[in-house]
């Protein structure tokens, strides 16, 4: 059954709230190397049929996965 | 400068809820062809140096990225 792999990330330009605090964290933790972090989102969709497919997984992050005004996506399909 | 790249998600024996609405979404939407879809985070960190890289990444992602209970994750590093 094919597998669609979407990572949706927060556009690089704006400040990632979440992110921040986690390195904060982290430092917190004695992790004193990490100069930076941006959590985004990682969905696995498993899909039935063989044809169309990058072109419904992209219509799916345009339309519902990914909020395009303020995060990039990619995926890649496992057939 | 190197970058981990980590995948966390929820171990596959427990529901996810945000998957299952998600999925409903993507039904009402017109995509009938999705059997599962299940949503984990993605995190991408900076990090200085180069030495045990692979063995700090494993101790953030054990003791805060993941809650190993009910979440499993992997990484890969960038260099």
């Amino acid at each position: 059954m094919p597998k669609a792999n979407v990572y949706v990330t927060l556009k690089p330009s704006l400040l990632d709230a979440q992110g921040k605090v986690v390195q904060g964290a982290l430092e917190k933790l004695g992790f004193t190397n990490v100069s930076a972090v941006r959590i985004g989102k990682y969905i696995q969709i498993e899909l039935e049929g063989n044809s169309n497919l990058e072109q419904q997984v992209d219509e799916m992050c345009r339309k519902l996965l990914a909020n395009p005004v303020i995060e990039d996506y990619r995926f890649e399909i496992e057939r």
